[in-house]
């Protein structure tokens, strides 16, 4: 299982990220984002209606209180911060590991957290979005096997092309 | 030359994706991002901002008119699309060029884009963020080398941690 946890949303400001968060984590091979701190009932609606359309069995809850999530995780915890040690050094220890809990950050991150998690692994030790730092870390522990994955009861697919559009309707 | 154009922005809705973009570059190995579409002085600073802070040679540039700029490159464009083909069929290809303007869209991208790109490409066909999208191309682009990238003249520098935040300060 694998598992995102979203740290803290803010109603309006946050919409954006946190609805590109997961879809990231959706499109990478996740089964599930955990939404913490303000309730946003239109990202929870924006991401059931993706699954909806694009298929698979990606789910979406909300939990207010992040401590709750990350207290009862039976599995390896894995925050992404651009602090932590480098995913390069410690990808392979950690893909040993088939129940992750993976925490992205919003803008500010408690202490605990980092003492809390097994792992704080930095994408490039820089300032870039918890959105690319968790597509490089799913990409990476996935070793691109990801990209290729289907998505079942789709009412939408994309059939690739090298100029314009092609879209497939109906269900499988 | 590896340049990144995010096509269209709005001030305001879109100053957090905008701004991520531009992180993402700078911090996996990009040379420039060109920003079109409404100006926003404020994406414009704090990009300017990370880079003095934070070091290395990446450079952010505004026209509003992205026709002007994709005209006007000299080398091969890959523009980023769920609509394209697949980046683990057409990456190795891509490699061999050194001088590439990547396309990232925004909401809407218009239909001649599609035909003045070299690649229409793809990651994953699925619904994800343009963050990602831009952040595993250039993963795949780079091979994962970009990770190490070293930033000269930075102030501020981060030594990586298990648990914890350690920064450096001070020049180069």
């Amino acid at each position: 299982m694998l598992v995102v946890l979203r740290l803290g949303h803010r109603v309006g400001r946050d919409l954006r990220i946190t609805t590109h968060v997961a879809l990231t984590a959706r499109a990478m091979g996740c089964d599930k984002v955990m939404l913490s701190g303000e309730k946003d009932e239109s990202v929870i609606a924006s991401i059931k209606n993706v699954v909806e359309k694009w298929g698979g069995s990606f789910t979406v809850e909300y939990q207010k209180d992040w401590k709750k999530i990350v207290g009862g995780w039976r599995g390896k915890i894995v925050h992404l911060t651009m602090y932590g040690e480098p995913v390069e050094e410690k990808i392979s220890e950690i893909r040993k590991f088939k129940n992750l809990l993976i925490i992205v950050g919003s803008e500010k991150v408690p202490g605990e957290v980092y003492k809390m998690s097994t792992y704080n692994i930095s994408i490039t030790s820089q300032p870039i979005s918890e959105v690319s730092a968790l597509a490089v870390f799913l990409h990476e522990y996935f070793k691109g096997s990801e990209l290729g994955k289907k998505f079942k009861k789709a009412r939408i697919k994309i059939i690739p092309q090298a100029k314009g559009k092609k879209i497939e309707r109906g269900y499988d």
